[in-house]
């Protein structure tokens, strides 16, 4: 097997539900060896979401390429047990409060002393300074709190929350960059270093535009919904069997779509002549464009029109997009066989690597089903492991199938 | 000055508009010398958005810590200069449709000749193989095909347009995350590769447990709008002086947020028993949420409700966010003095380290402004410069304080 990216990178995770179980997901999709504490019980996630045969597809979908230890970090031993596979260990992710893990004793100092080389990679909602750094994180709270919801939506619907948690997402990733980019450093000579990203400051980072005219003007901008605000035609039409988006970016490609639909005429016309005239003239022109494109199928004016350079496409479902063969062809579908599971289906990697393409290395792992072998390989024996799972310290799940 | 974390790290960056340039910033963001290549009249996004004093804050949002040389790639003398900064280089990012490079004779193999070590970063629409490859793209796009836009906003408004450009912003994040970790590969012995990330399958990877309960289930998510699917109470509730959001994760904490404003008895009412006769009966419960609210500001309420261990907070409009006091903190609003352009005002860095925080070491380039330094730089001489200014293919803006 090809080595992958951050293969021989040891990760210790201590993330919970989504935002820093995707930034350790990310290291352990890049070739990292990932070991997921999980506290007795195991992540909250692996009860969300769809179950297929007793597994979450959720859970699998965030926790693939990790290892799992049940580990009760509530009891000195479990703590003793954490801060042997942290002397090991390059990167430390956690997503707990800011100030939780000090809590545990795993203060700076601590983990200085444990592992001088350990980067310690934090994901939380607003910072782990500032007046609100103490505030429990929530995804639709982050997206109200950044301005991002005050933007979604159109004047009629006020401020919406976007379904997928994307404020945990972004930071996750953002988390990811940081952790690899202070790995680098670190090999290169660099310092060791802690760095994080919180949700609110992520989501805010993402308003391109929106914000940076905001600061410019000192003035809000108005949710447009579909229609963009400063560009005409632009939005959703509709084709004889459904809907088609379609985004003209220049004039240029304004006037292929209009020659494509029979309409170029209309440029000579001073109602739309010019995008000035034509956004005073919206409604009248949309309803003109959907004459024009009820003549023919969504999958005949996106392949005329693509053709002709005018970026448009279909308005997917969630199963549509799913199902596409553009989303074939790059393998966004991964279908795994799962010892135990049958087969589990999730989103694949976008990243895309020429000589080192990211496969599933680790399969999603059972609570607890690996610490075993973890901690043998952190020097522990069977015996101490043995004992530890009677004391209750490592969880039952815990593979008793060594020694 | 402190290193940054990829100091010392050189980036040719062929990109424009958005994705790319986000991946490129983030590379400079983190301390690489990124030196942009604007065709002759600038990357477009230089005349978007408002423009403050001649300057669109757009523009400057997504090319801070960037150079600028203004290169006709159109003539094989501009190619030839390119060649001559690729020689040098660590990272080529570019996010044009794919072949396009390949059709500047900037094929693979060609690039191996000029710089064997050199890693390739595209952002692009739909991926560079399969069936949409060569389809133009652009955020709207993406949105819609990604299935994305199907799940963001109500019964009511169907498939909606987020403002942000997000798919452009996603795929440039994974874009850099990907550069850093092929980069980090190189520097220890693994191949030099290529990498890519679009905008299409980056948004589908952020679907999180809409694409995941499709794959278990095989139907559609329904849009909910601020409703949380599954989960009551949760959304948006009004205070005497304006809406604040809810999000009570477990029953621990739907019973403190009732308990807090003063309704914990409908907890042994069988219409509010548990979440499942909540959600039957939500309509008459955020009514009486929304009544108890009524007797405090949102201040109030959220102090109150954090205290206690409620997620909760404001929805913020753009500009109520970046005056916000923990935005202030996190020192996410910067204001960069820039020579002829007055204070720039952008949003800050998500991502923070420890021991080399990042800042704005190179302030946003005019256009060609850094052409004759790192042209020197690559070895040409000033009368070589001076010939290409000449001859056209070096632009008007380049700096002429040289030799």
């Amino acid at each position: 097997m090809t080595a992958l990216p951050l293969s021989g990178v040891r990760v210790v995770d201590l993330t919970r539900i989504l935002s820093g179980p995707f930034c350790s997901m990310l290291l352990g999709d890049l070739g990292a060896d990932v070991v997921k504490i999980e506290a007795p019980g195991g992540d909250p996630v692996r009860q969300q979401g769809h179950d297929v045969g007793g597994l979450s597809w959720y859970f699998a979908a965030f926790n693939r390429n990790k290892k799992s230890i049940e580990l009760n970090l509530r009891d000195p031993k479990g703590i003793a047990v954490l801060e042997r596979l942290l002397s090991d260990a390059d990167i430390l992710t956690e997503n707990f409060r800011p100030g939780v893990l000090e809590g545990m004793g795993l203060t700076a100092a601590r983990l200085r002393e444990i592992n001088p080389g350990l980067i310690v990679v934090s994901v939380n909602g607003y910072g782990s300074t500032g007046p609100y750094a103490d505030r429990p994180a929530f995804d639709f709270i982050a997206q109200a709190m950044s301005g991002y919801m005050a933007t979604n939506g159109t004047p009629e619907t006020g401020p919406l929350r976007t379904a997928p948690p994307i404020t945990d997402l972004v930071a996750g990733l953002y988390a990811a960059l940081a952790a690899v980019s202070a790995l680098r450093s670190r090999e290169n000579g660099g310092p060791v270093q802690r760095v994080e990203a919180s949700m609110m400051m992520s989501m805010l980072s993402m308003m391109a535009y929106l914000s940076s005219n905001a600061l410019a003007t000192g003035r809000d901008p108005v949710p447009t919904g579909n229609d963009h605000p400063i560009a005409s035609p632009y939005g959703l039409f509709r084709a004889a069997d459904g809907d088609i988006a379609v985004a003209p970016s220049t004039e240029v490609i304004v006037r292929r779509f209009l020659r494509e639909i029979g309409l170029e005429h209309l440029l000579s016309d001073p109602r739309f002549e010019n995008n000035e005239a034509r956004l005073a003239n919206r409604a009248d022109l949309n309803a003109m464009i959907n004459e024009a494109l009820a003549g023919g199928t969504q999958d005949d004016w996106i392949a005329r029109l693509n053709r002709a350079g005018v970026p448009c496409g279909r308005v997917q479902s969630m199963t549509e997009a799913l199902a596409d063969p553009q989303v074939a062809a790059q393998e966004m579908v991964l279908r795994i066989p799962h010892e135990g599971r049958g087969e589990i289906a999730m989103t694949g990697f976008p990243m895309k690597f020429s000589e080192t393409p990211l496969h599933v290395h680790h399969p999603v792992p059972e609570l607890g089903a690996d610490g075993r072998a973890s901690l043998l390989d952190a020097g522990l024996s069977d015996a101490e492991i043995d004992a530890l799972i009677e004391q209750g310290i490592l969880g039952p799940g815990t593979r008793g199938d060594g020694g």
